[in-house]
């Protein structure tokens, strides 16, 4: 078959996903909602949401706003191609939309996925995982559709306007080049969904339960509580539309990111059809995926959790299989060294997985004895999930290390640098080539969460909200999995974005005739102070989002205070709490939170640069992967553990629900939410969104650094 | 003057820090040590210390014997000189000496120090201070003997057995990369001090917290407390001991460092020089210092502070404006920007210094908004701390780059990059050429501690360990400036040695005849994994410190509880408690315990080198010093914020003692504790320790790694 023609693949991957989507999303609408109790509630939920985002949006719209102008400058300047400043926009909005549809599924399967809870623990899970999946598909369909939107409206540009002869090499140079930029919009959005969303869920969270349940007694989820709706508007903002945007861009940024490094090492068109149409095949497996789960009437946790892990193994398997002839068709079997890259990353990425899961679960021995560490009190807990978090990242690192070196020299590195940099990105895309169904698992645990709460508030019978802790349960499982395709994906494609920019930075030179030479050893000065500042920033971005939880949550804290006094009648639940001004402070809170670390992201790459000049740049880029993947592994482990170890106590271990152990395993959780749901996951996108802003500025800052 | 003879300074400069430390000894135990219940807890202590040393030794003489032997085979299969195996033990010994004297000096001093303090507060500072000045005269005084012994030693062999020329390069050569090697004997050593000496400290007092204080509901230092001699002996083998091996490693290893810098710069002994005179410079200032430190005897705290200042300041503006002469002398107007270079790191000592100042002191904003978090209890200041060291590492960060760049183009970098390294060397060279005297500032604080549990036991009047208390506090102020030097002063090392080994494995290299030219950019993938590495080496390392001090807190708090209720009549205070049990249970805990951190300290290194291959190395090296110097900023800051935001409310603040609020800051400040004296500080061995290692195995890495 012709390259070119081949290609056809990814868009028409696209439609698939996107219909398959929808079909999808009329499944779920099918199902009832429940009780007039539990419309209300969704409903309230849902406004709140979209409250949330529309003032979210607006926001970031003056951002992007403000970005493309000056993106705009920087065209007109020749700094960048004039394609840049749109491209901006379309990461930006197709990020944002991916994020809007699957919250807007999500908060539409909360009660559905209660109701369902109703009839039968298989029922709920379909509701919920197929609400989830939709969130996979859009992601992987959107993303796919905005590349090959580009991919072919460039060659349109370059071939049919510039007349540059498909045979030229300068052509796909050209293409990768400017498509190479378009990942700071996807990111930009992400960041601001990440953090505003994650402040956003554990402000709340955080402050629902200081008060709620530390101060005033009373359960987690109880109505009365007038944060209790804010809580839930978060799980939808922060882990669905948060993570559905996270993902989003380390989907997008894999692809470009390895399909620039496709041209350098010489491949191609062909070497560019490599991840385009994985991800298309990535597609269909996933969808093939969703089928496999499936699950008896009388189905137990175990059953339900075989059941998930044969959608994602399938998957995982029928794409291993696919992605060996498509290497050998497009590359032929002299290259077949990219598939055992491609394999390098897919195993990796469950591995990961797996480790995530052992540190975090409570079936394995680091969160039963770090429950035990509460028999002490809080300090020692806190010490416990600390050193846990710690040790947690030395295996990770490992796995990366030999992905990393494997996919390197498979793909042929020993004999050509650039043939191996190739195979480090095509590895990162095989990690994320699972990524309809892996996130699907992962989505579909915020949902049944929401329903648990919705369940509770409904005051349903006992079995059903046990029948959603079943399923949250299993989603905290299944989700330990997608964190760490999450975080190892990221730390591989932040690791082929590094190459990509040293790469465009010489396509630069070269074309604008500088005479400059990339001297990134670590023994070069500015290299070196850029490794120590890179290796700061995380640790400066994860406290300012810290503090912004930590602000925010305060403010709950003061407005349920005030509701509990002034409102007469609602501890004795006969007047009405006042949700929408505790979810309207979170909005408000977190979109003025985002801002600093946001920023942050975008000035310190251009500030570095303008000093450090580009070697120093690239120190910047790997000091920030470096230090961002261990802490993001570190946060998320301990965060996870804490969480877990808290539901051990909970489960009637070790002294049980309301005994100092668990008090002090509360204080853990607490400690633990902003760890794993704002500061951590937020690391990924901010690794990734230094490395792009570089890229977009790579012209600027070759022809105004100081040194 | 003759280059060879100006040398003569050195080891003259060594003889005056031993005599004046002499003499210090000596009027410190001129003394009265009070009464004899001081005098039998002092006893008490002491043997408990010494006992502690003494199986320390042991097992590390244990390990020195193993080391030597491998470091023997190394040498007579050619791939290290003879000298090295010998240095090593050297370095080793003369390290564990700083520590001992000290140690011995500190244990001697508690007691007189709280007699003192009977008197008046100066007179109890004088104590104090003169106790800590023989700490640090001690470590400059020995570093420099053991750095001039060998010089002289190898210069006598060189010239006269081997007969090289004085006036060939190749003399100094030799004697800077064997002298390179000896470091290696010190920082092991330092490592076992400050892991074995920090887990010890912190297993005692969060264990003597935890029963007696939580549990019992007995103030702190109480007699009836069976773990507070253990307590007061964790305060000198680790804050003592351990600070003192750990600041002979640095010190020594700045110079050494420095030295094979000068070398590879060309500037032969001219350039060898510049840091060892400047630590015979650095004796003299800080001697001088000392003795600005007076006061008149109605001193109150602010008058001590500014009486402490006077001695560091005074010596850091002598050695200001002796180096000028003195590299103006060796190394010609020409190179006066070599003093440039020692001036930046002196500043930026201070500066960082003053940074950690702002972050930890209750007189300033963060430690005062830390204690208010306090309000919605623990979890919110373990997040609060958690973050605000996070957010301390910044401006350090920031320092450290301008002060490496700076001293690096200030030293001719531009031209010559040889050169440029030289001048980071020597940057760590006069950030710790004032360590005499902050040293002193440093190690009286622990002493006071000892000193008020001494009044507290010894039923002293409440106005005795008022002044203790002020002169403990006093202390915490000028200890951070202190940590402030150790940390900046570690990351500046690293950085030498890093460049120091690249050198090192250039001459070896060419020696050998192996065709092999150092790549340690960071887009070779071998660098890349190293780098994440060596990243994530500090986390491990602190995870393994902290679980050891959780684990043998956990057993401290056992023996209490055992003693309370097997010991009849101790609560009442008619029985004693069996010290020496918990002294017991702590020294051996340390023993087993700092096994797992000092072999990965060691391993890694030649495991990831024997992989990884000499620029994997490399990576490793940087991974680790940045996350390591990021890290332990962190740490350290984060727990003397907690510990100041505990004090800030015992104080009488927001509720004071007893209060809920201060419930949660004792919280706070038992986390802080192994952050800041366990794994904190041990962080900053770590990643001189890894250099060492590397240069110690550089030639058999070499010649034996896979890539």
């Amino acid at each position: 078959m012709d390259s070119l023609a081949s290609l056809i693949l990814a868009p028409v991957g696209s439609i698939i996903a996107l219909v398959f989507a929808g079909y999808l999303i009329k499944t779920v609408m099918k199902n009832d909602e429940g009780t007039d109790e539990m419309k209300k509630i969704s409903l309230a939920v849902r406004k709140g949401a979209s409250a949330y985002l529309k003032r979210q949006y607006t926001g970031v719209g003056l951002f992007f706003g403000i970005m493309f102008v000056i993106l705009l400058i920087l065209a007109f300047a020749n700094y960048l191609t004039i394609f840049v400043p749109f491209a901006f926009l379309t990461g930006g909005f197709f990020s944002g939309l991916s994020g809007f549809i699957g919250m807007k599924v999500a908060t539409s399967a909360n009660a559905r996925t209660a109701n369902g809870c109703r009839q039968g623990l298989n029922k709920g899970l379909r509701i919920a995982f197929s609400s989830g999946a939709v969130m996979g598909l859009v992601v992987v369909g959107l993303g796919l559709l905005d590349i090959s939107f580009w991919f072919y409206f460039l060659y349109w540009f370059y071939t049919g306007v510039q007349g540059i002869a498909p045979s030229d090499p300068a052509l796909y140079q050209n293409i990768t080049s400017a498509m190479l930029t378009f990942g700071m919009g996807a990111s930009s959005m992400a960041l601001f969904a990440r953090v505003g969303g994650g402040i956003f869920t554990k402000a709340a969270d955080v402050g629902a339960d200081l008060v709620g349940k530390v101060e005033a007694g009373i359960p987690e989820d109880d109505p009365r509580n007038p944060a209790v709706i804010a809580d839930n508007v978060g799980d939808n903002v922060g882990d669905v539309a948060g993570m559905g945007a996270d993902l989003y861009e380390s989907y997008v940024g894999s692809i470009v990111s390895s399909s620039a490094l496709a041209v350098a090492a010489g491949l191609g068109l062909k070497g560019i059809i490599v991840p385009m149409t994985m991800a298309a095949v990535g597609v269909l497996s996933s969808i093939i995926g969703t089928f496999l789960v499936k699950s008896g009437e009388e189905a137990n946790q175990s059953v339900l959790l075989k059941a998930l892990r044969k959608g994602t193994y399938g998957s995982s398997i029928l794409i291993a299989v696919l992605a060996f002839f498509l290497v050998w068709g497009a590359l032929g079997i002299e290259n077949i060294g990219v598939y055992f890259a491609i394999l390098a990353g897919l195993v990796a990425g469950n591995l990961i997985g797996l480790t995530t899961e052992y540190y975090t679960s409570d079936t394995y021995k680091p969160t039963r004895n770090l429950a035990a560490t509460s028999a002490t009190g809080p300090a020692t807990i806190i010490i416990g999930g600390l050193s846990l978090g710690m040790l947690s990242t030395a295996i990770p690192v490992i796995i990366v290390g030999v992905a990393v070196l494997f996919s390197y020299f498979v793909s042929g590195g020993a004999a050509d640098f650039n043939a191996g940099l190739y195979g480090v990105g095509i590895s990162a895309v095989g990690m994320l080539s699972t990524l309809g169904i892996t996130l699907a698992t992962d989505a579909y645990g915020p949902i049944a969460d929401n329903a648990g709460g919705i369940a509770e508030m409904a005051h349903l019978p006992e079995e059903v909200r046990e029948r959603t802790d079943a399923l949250d349960s299993l989603g905290n499982t299944t989700a330990a999995t997608g964190k760490g395709f999450a975080i190892g994906s990221a730390a591989l494609t932040a690791l082929a974005l590094i190459a990509a920019y040293a790469d465009e930075i010489k396509n630069i030179a070269e074309k604008s005739n500088i005479a400059f030479t990339i001297n990134a050893s670590i023994l070069n000065p500015t290299v070196l102070v850029g490794l120590f500042i890179g290796g700061m920033l995380p640790f400066l971005f994860s406290a300012l989002t810290m503090q912004a939880v930590g602000r925010a949550a305060q403010g709950i804290v003061m407005e349920v205070r005030r509701q509990f006094k002034e409102i007469k009648g609602l501890m004795e639940g006969t007047a009405e709490a006042d949700y929408a001004a505790c979810v309207d402070i979170c909005t408000k809170a977190a979109q003025k939170e985002m801002i600093l670390p946001a920023l942050i992201a975008i000035i310190a790459p251009v500030a570095g640069g303008l000093i450090l000049g580009v070697n120093g740049v690239i120190g910047i880029l790997a000091g920030a992967a470096v230090t961002g993947f261990v802490m993001a592994i570190m946060m998320a482990n301990a965060g996870g553990a804490w969480d877990n170890a808290k539901k051990h106590i909970e489960a009637g271990n070790l002294g049980g629900k309301g005994s100092d152990q668990h008090k002090a395993a509360v204080v853990g959780d607490t400690v633990g939410d902003p760890f794993k749901d704002t500061s951590g996951p937020s690391i990924n996108i901010l690794i990734k969104l230094l490395s792009m802003v570089s890229i977009v500025f790579a012209s600027f800052i070759l022809t105004h650094s100081i040194f």
